[in-house]
């Protein structure tokens, strides 16, 4: 590059306007750009979330904070040091297949890091009935639901005839063929028969769990409204 | 046209090489064409079947023989004077939705024109699941199932899960954005978590029909292979 | 139909398990079928929602009840006559352009009918920027936000970076060519940059409406799960 | 993972209700989910199906069971102790090319290992139709037939118009450029001219031979319905 | 229009170039547009050919011509008064079904207007495969082949196996649902497995029957080029 | 509509921040907001533009000011009182056929009442490149190019080639069948090889006009900046 | 496999009715099947082709015949023994730009080794229009036109309003992003406003030369049909 | 390749006529065909561009010219010897996310090496508008803006409403799932509610940076045409 222009500008005020600081995107960044970032980052937060991150992408902010966590098949780096609850519920993240674990997963630990309590319910799919019926009484008392399923994506349409709390559905791309790598699942979640079902990108496990924290987000006062917090800002 | 050649030419043969005579697909052919290609078969065949077809045309049709029947919604027009019984068992003909129906009958109708007993379980989709539930023993005595759903097309997976019979899923043009015009359903259905399930084309309950009669047909010797039956055929 | 079952068999229970009783989808039913629904659903129940109802089948059903009104433009019917409050807090539902206003009106009097407080601020797209930014205060007070906009759907992006509250976009088939009737906004909006955003199907102001009310909805005891309440059922 | 979920929970009872047991979906999964599913599933039956296996993941299973078997081609790894006949009649799979064997084989191997006869007709398709015509005397015979093409996917059609037997067709990824990855066979095999075709998704000869066998599938009693049998499950 | 520009501007020079006038794509075009463009042509040339164009176009055209015919369901008005012949051989026009027949009658009249000898061979599609057998020897005659199917588009495919000459095949949108107006049966040619194929547009039967006319074209010396020829202008 | 929010608010500024006054998107608006919108944007600016508008919402806004014109078949109203020229150069307007013209004359006058000059070329597709290449010295006059086609949208490539100014595509929806409404000539202009090239969406004669008008604008000072200029903006 | 069907067949008489042996397509084939079908068409051929072939695959090949050649970037391997001239004319291979060359050398090979005399004409796209007007001369004596081109594929739409000849266009996957992988120069060619073009599989230069030899192939008998012949089948 | 066609053929009046040499493609060339083709125009200009360009390709061109830089993430080659200003103004380069910076430099340094002032603006996006907005003030001083954007792609809608210079929209193929490669992006530029944005194809920062060259050129004489110049030619 010749001239002025930094490459990136990190958002620094994204958690005052909507409650959680900026998240980084891994792919397609270099070592580079991404050292710069998380350092910026992490001089001003407690916690961190890097989504797409690969082993190597890891290891290089690992040099930086080496409380930094990483979960392999969710490909997910996280620094989880600020604790504080932030929600009013529990979030229940549940999924259809066992190969549907990564997203799941993706989306658990966003809501964790971002201050909720998590409750999994994992390999529940739509062929196999009477394993999702036995979590129905448990899922009940979740607050909000992420469901993750690939392949047809049904488990979303079952759950949102069965529970009123409000579904998040992650299509996963497992699948060949007809399922287009996700967007079949995608597509078939979109038309569920179940109402008031939303819906995130294909193994999108991290703006699932970031939409179930928005939903879940405790309010300093009840039935008012939805300002940012500063509340695991660090204290510079 | 301005030479020799006929425009259609009608198989004759069929009945005798796959079990059922021509079936006449009606839509983009005119009054006339029409007319010739019944008048034809009507000459050889005691029951009829003309898909995608149009009040008009039915009424076209009438002229030539005034037992024809029509199914306005399913677009079906037949003629069922042989009764003679075909199959082995019962087809359970199944839909998500009530606007699924139109399909769903077009299935049935289709599968009884062809000599078998017809069992129709409606308006069980799985968003309320306790109605697919209380059916659940119904159609476990069924020999084959037809499934009809449009919008996400969830019913068939569910289904698979839970009987052993051979299921044909038909996806339906119910829905909107999202579902494309039943593509979605389509491209879902095949990709089914539950195993074994096989797919006709959008809004064809016809072809569910003749391939859950395909899969009923009684053999003239159990265990021995599929040769023709000239039964239907008319004595002439 | 020549046999035993019936074409519809309306889910009753819905209202107890989900919440809010169930909801007609017009389009592609006969005026015979929606009459027979509407009549068993209108017995049991003081609210009623019927989406992509035309003029037509709205005066079906108006033979039922006379207190039915209509909203031609969002093509809804809906009896609004138990108006006990069922939300924490708004919902305000957002539109780009005027001409997305009958799928932002969907959303809003579907929420309304559910028991929610609703504030619309339409005609406020990203082309037009101060517009939005006029309004963003208000935003801020809002328990939920549905956004809805056609074309290249920018507008939940802009609102995700700006507020902390669940945002559910609402892609319109405002539109035409690239916009492929809707399904780029609709992709588009699931590819978002801002985190937390979760998207309905194309034009479906009622599935957005149903789900801000899923995520707005009181709890018997806060911090509960979502058990479904009888509370809007009718006294018989 | 931080809480008590089990990621995987193996459908035991799948064989009672629908007549085989619980087939693993390799691709994925991790050579620990693998193993664990594995040894949870030959702990109670006698043959296994693991379809889309890797050499190295039959590597990992092989060390629970030394009979296990794999074919690579097809990356179906099976295990067939229990070999007691449960069809009706015998099987026919055909495939186009020589290209498509691996996936007719796929189908081949998993109608057999659920008990059925099977006879492979390879190489016939319909740019030499000489071939096919051949073998019209012996496909006559089969209760089944399973129909394995890719480009353009013609097979079916073919085949549809001479035979009365069940046709369940499956297209291939084999071809290039307009063959989408075998989603134009997937079409084309749904558009198919001859009545009564159903299909399942590209490259998916296990869905085809599974479809086969519940089709083919003995009943208890003749044409009763279809109860999940018992028999393959090992007595513990 | 505000200034200069003339509208339209006839490429009069386009038979001694490519051997053919100028043909009137009709559709979109005003009738003012459509008589200005029709008189200039005729005022040089002895043969016309407008496709795809309505009655009232036709209409309009006859009042200039009062030779011009009309083919409706083909949608093709055309005058053909000079009827030297220009082929080297026959073309054989070949349909799958009779509702395919108003594309191959576009077909044939084209090549007949071009100079050449045309011989129809309809409803001989592959379900029927002894129908197309039984033509076999008369379309080994043809100097070209002109295929057209809808549905699937498995037709050129089995003539490919079977035939040397050249095969231009046309998909038509004859079919529903997975056929995609016909896309799928044009994607389903291009990927034949039979070699040597060529493909035109969904319903182009004015395409097949030109690029007919380019192969069949009898050259002024055997081996030599294709410069155009001037013999059906009109002398003035 | 049940509270506060108007349904539209008119960007009355965008005129001094990018140099034109708001226009109207027609397709979807009833007749009543098309009137309070068209009424505050006459009260503000002598000039007005409104696309994808019906004859009778013409006769709407007529009823506003009886000055507005219309061109039907590009289906544009507008009001051309203001005439100062504001382009540095001219614009050409080209196109490949002639049923391409309404798109291109929707840029020709979109561009007119932006103030520039416009030169239109019509019918010059590259099946004719003769009339083409004796319009190259023409071209090559123009400060920009805007060039419409439909079917193959080839005709940019080839003038990219030919000219160095800035060229606009815009495919048009001229074709059918693989042509997919435009879809096909607009991916070919993306993908052109000739280089610099860039393309608007389908149809979109208005946006090509806008964008020529963008380029070909004035600066007050040479060299310097875009800022907006209120110079068609009524003295109120 | 464990029954009596052989995986392959070669279909030996296709020369006789078609008048080129069968072709081998290589891709997805194990080295053993390669082996055991080049053996056998080796036995009764002196020419031989193998397409998409593999260096390794040629090399398998290669044991078997040492004269056999490989043209790498087309991935063709060929023996070419006989070469009776079978052509009337000569073919001209034209491509738009030197990375379509590979699939350009594939057609020509394919033709030259069917018995004709090729004429390259390479790096002549349309972005530079005076090299293709420069071999506008040559290419007028040519019997047909195989024209390859990627990115939007206008190529054979310039040549088809220039050339009297029959154009076969092949469109390649050369490009990226909006060319779909050639995709979108296939459905632009099939788009053409140029008249009587055919067009292939994308980056079939196979299937282009085939095509061609059919068109050129030198009758008996002018006028006459076509016989296939056995003139380059080895004498056994 | 065995006869005499040259494989490529340098346009060397392209500068002539449209002012910029050649532009090497390097994707699929091999290493010799690159060789030979940049030899030649090096041999004839002092300035050169080689997009998509690898690291190996580079260094096989750098033996020709050991001046030749490389930028790596954006794959692009680049002689910039003749520094000749030729544009009237600024061209702004702005990018939504740092993952875009690799398309956004290739835009720039192609507008750069082809004689324009450029100006980078980074890591802008909608979701923090803030930083955005900071940059307006600049922004409005450009000739030309460039936005690129991948994920939904908004920027240049948001943009269009800002500022009153031309907008060339580039989408890249950042995200995944519903982001289709970079498609959804461009299709949402094409469809941006914002008037008179144009788009080039996905990552096509060269083709951007080219069209903004386009537009910024000066002219020999104000208000006139675009003449090419040869004045950055090689005096040879």
């Amino acid at each position: 590059m010749t001239n002025q222009a930094a490459e990136f500008w990190p958002d620094l005020q994204r958690e005052e306007r909507i409650g959680f600081a900026e998240v980084i995107y891994c792919e397609g960044k270099s070592d580079e750009q991404l050292a710069k970032i998380a350092a910026q980052l992490l001089a001003h937060h407690d916690n961190l979330l890097a989504t797409r991150c690969s082993q190597r992408q890891y290891e290089v902010m690992l040099t930086l904070n080496n409380k930094l966590k990483y979960h392999a098949s969710a490909r997910l780096a996280y620094l989880h040091e600020d604790k504080t609850p932030r929600g009013r519920g529990k979030i229940a993240v549940v999924s259809a297949g066992t190969t549907d674990v990564p997203v799941a997963e993706e989306a658990a630990i966003t809501a964790e890091v971002m201050g909720n309590q998590v409750e999994r319910h994992y390999d529940i799919g739509v062929a196999g009935l009477h394993r999702l019926l036995q979590r129905q009484e448990a899922l009940m008392q979740a607050e909000v639901v992420v469901a993750v399923a690939g392949m047809e994506g049904a488990l979303p349409s079952v759950l949102g005839g069965l529970l009123a709390a409000p579904i998040i559905a992650v299509p996963t791309s497992v699948g060949y063929g007809a399922n287009l790598q996700g967007i079949t699942a995608l597509l078939a979640m979109l038309s569920s028969c179940a109402p008031g079902i939303s819906v995130v990108n294909v193994d999108n496990g991290f703006g699932a769990g970031y939409a179930a924290a928005r939903i879940n987000r405790k309010r300093g006062h009840e039935g008012g409204g939805h300002e940012g917090t500063r509340r695991d800002t660090k204290a510079h």
